[in-house]
């Protein structure tokens, strides 16, 4: 998707703090950050959101799981615990319409929502 | 897990609010809604919690997924939105430690945590 901001992070067209990438996943710092750890997780395929996905799409969406998993480890967040959050659509909050998984972490996280 | 709160859910054991089964997932409605719809998605397979899943748990996760976006349409809450959410640890809110994902919707969501 050429005007997307996510896919021309993955792309490095745009800069961003990148923090793990692979075949199928890149994940990045969130500019604005709300949290001590605030990493997104996203698929390097362009899929609008969750409501759009195919159940083919399945073991990537599970996959973004796995990064999570690791990444948490790697920022010392995987004891205390971390907050994985998808928004879908525009009740949700999402505001780039290109999946992604919020991973939350650092401090005692509040109210889903 | 035979002291699992959820895999007795998942047995029949204990009753709950079913709103979706198939061979590899169970929903139902969260006793304790903090949402309009608030509906927790679980394998059926008995996971601690995301930091202990395993890469061949991917296409497991990514399902709750295709499942949530299913309900949400039935719900009625997928043109205006929807959060999807699975706390891992204490300091997420994590409760119940058996994986499961949170479908939130109906209302103009607030900060993620």
């Amino acid at each position: 998707m050429s005007d997307c901001i996510f896919c021309k992070i993955i792309k490095g067209d745009i800069p961003s703090t990148n923090v793990y990438k692979d075949e199928h996943v890149t994940a990045f710092r969130d500019i604005n950050p709300v949290a001590p750890t605030h990493i997104l997780i996203v698929p390097n395929k362009h899929i609008d959101s969750v409501d759009v996905m195919i159940v083919d799409d399945e073991p990537l969406i599970g996959h973004l799981f796995t990064v999570a998993k690791e990444l948490a480890a790697k920022e010392g967040i995987a004891e205390g615990g971390y907050r994985l959050v998808v928004n879908t659509g525009a009740e949700s909050g999402q505001t780039v319409f290109h999946v992604h998984l919020h991973l939350l972490g650092g401090r005692q996280m509040r109210a889903m929502g």
